[in-house]
């Protein structure tokens, strides 16, 4: 368990938190940009699900690149669990968050057809913007399972 | 851990997978029962997910009774894992349908108030559907915590 991939203090642990902190980036940048973002409420609970989410990968880059440099160990069970819970809990509000857009696109899009005769609505950078809010819980959900071997391996 | 509230092949664990299987039941029956569910494909998946919900914790639930019964002991490390990996894989898409339902639903009862200036839309019914959804994941969230321990304390 000591070499599992994603682990924290590993290059490929610091890869897979700046891409979590890289693509929720995107999704907000392009959610942003979206003209008219602001009337939905699900579209605004994605804008700070992924804050939150940057905030925690951001600082778990840190970590990790304080660890690669110092040639730190980050694999003891306080921390470890610690990073279960975290990663757990933004995990969960990143899928609640990418979800409940996806819910209005999908009827917006599919069920509506209102992206067809609205073209002024711009539906590309919302479905865009949830679709990377999708790949952030992907990458958190890996993470999440990483620590969750590593707890397991280390109790 | 033995002794866990919520444990395989308890009482607390079939009362709880009984109140997942009841509360996912009812979120089906109260969404079938509302007139023109059928046109959102977020609540036809909603029916979908609760479906397979009903289904694992059933399943589960009959487990249990058979275990309390015979009195046999289901805190196996096979059987265990195979209960976490179901309740996380059940858990994550009972999320996913709740919230996909309920960023609908709050679009319309909130951002766009059609549920005021439509009053035949059943939005009650709908919410009363998404809400019990919620519970069976909260449900699902304890059972998926409970195995998590288990597994942690019997490797």
């Amino acid at each position: 368990m000591k070499n599992l991939v994603g682990r924290p203090g590993s290059v490929s642990g610091l890869i897979l938190r700046l891409g979590q902190c890289a693509f929720a980036a995107a999704a907000i940048g392009v959610m942003v940009s979206a003209f008219g973002f602001a009337r939905f409420t699900a579209f605004c609970y994605l804008i700070a699900s992924m804050g939150l989410q940057v905030l925690w990968s951001f600082g778990l880059a840190c970590l990790d690149i304080y660890a690669l440099t110092r040639k730190r160990d980050l694999q003891n069970p306080v921390l470890v669990s610690l990073f279960v819970v975290g990663d757990w809990v933004t995990a969960t509000l990143t899928l609640a968050a990418a979800c409940s857009s996806a819910g209005i696109m999908v009827l917006y899009s599919r069920d509506l057809a209102f992206c067809k005769h609205n073209p002024h609505l711009p539906c590309n950078k919302f479905q865009m913007s949830i679709a990377f809010a999708f790949i952030t819980w992907a990458f958190t959900a890996i993470s999440s399972h990483v620590m969750f071997w590593i707890l397991l391996a280390s109790v």
